[in-house]
């Protein structure tokens, strides 16, 4: 399979959130147009995006809603749980504990560290907060595909390049710095303070 | 000023943040290699980036911290705060009134709105649960500039027309659907679970 672009990709995961409520509605079928309305695009964009993997659906009679689910998540790799660890355990690392979106999705946080003594060992939703000193004993026991990483930025790097030796492959970073890894590690960026100053910026040159 | 790309634009806020811990460390001048390092780039780009804004610093010795700082603020809109608004008192809006980078960095959010009648009239830090029933009387009374908007997909669409309509000009979207809004609004959105399941797409591909 050809390798498909991020911005196709991002789609991908908003259709199939729209194909399973739909599903959960009782939908059979579903048209490109309703597609691209979920995805903020054209139908003309939803058929090219689908046409990634093989055809899909019929002219006239749209796409079948049980079948392009199962092909979504195993194209965006979801058909089995992920196991996720969470680096800091502050404000934003709890809220994340909470967010609904991800255990929906099958990312589901095994374990959080920290390194502050005051935080370690105690629990969050019955997890133990570990001890980051830890990390790379427990690593290798326990393998694990992708980090959150929600410390200060002069932490991070280091963090993450432990992370990556000690075989992690992905990660979500929500410290504002640019990590610098290999190519070979996944990582996205979130920053809500730096999509703030972006809009800030917007407002600026409107 | 020419408009600048939205890659340079994230690069100065992360240059800005660095800036300002160098600051606050004594340091005088700056130079492109570790903005540079801070922005995961290289000094080239640096130099590039900052260029789109006249010239500034002198070669071998560096960029001058404090002018580059009251620079960079004015260039991306933060000289003086945004009165934002949070629409949805759920999870994940409680983090966010938590979240530290947006006080720190002028933003400050002076009304949150839910239309749960058990959420209406508590309050969260002091701030009032207001009735979203009301958004339009309040914001013709309290104009706002941005809405961080953080409810349901369903809901999200039309609470974002009754923003745009009610003059809000820029919109930070946490809801997993892409807006159909006028080019005249700025949008970004934020979306932790997708940012995962685009991780886990990366994850099938290596």
């Amino acid at each position: 399979m050809r390798k498909i672009p991020e911005s196709t990709v991002r789609r991908l995961a908003l259709y199939l959130r729209y194909l399973e409520e739909s599903s959960a509605g009782g939908q059979v079928t579903i048209s490109s147009a309703e597609l691209a309305r979920r995805g903020g695009t054209t139908s003309a964009q939803v058929r090219k995006d689908l046409s990634f993997f093989g055809s899909f659906g019929k002219r006239g009679l749209g796409y079948p809603v049980a079948a392009l689910t199962g092909r979504l998540r195993e194209i965006l790799g979801l058909k089995s749980p992920h196991r996720v660890i969470l680096i800091g355990a502050g404000k934003v690392g709890a809220a994340l504990m909470h967010y609904p979106g991800f255990a929906e999705r099958g990312f589901s946080v095994a374990a959080i560290y920290d390194r502050d003594p005051r935080k370690i060992g105690s629990r969050w939703n019955g997890l133990l907060i570990r001890d980051v000193r830890h990390l790379e004993r427990d690593l290798r026991r326990e393998p694990t595909d992708i980090a959150i990483v929600v410390i200060p930025a002069t932490a991070a790097q280091q963090v993450a390049e432990r992370l990556v030796s000690a075989g992690v492959k992905a990660i979500l970073n929500f410290a504002p710095v640019q990590l610098v890894l290999p190519d070979s590690v996944a990582v996205r960026n979130v920053n809500m303070a730096l999509e703030l100053e972006t809009l800030s910026y917007d407002l600026t040159v409107r």
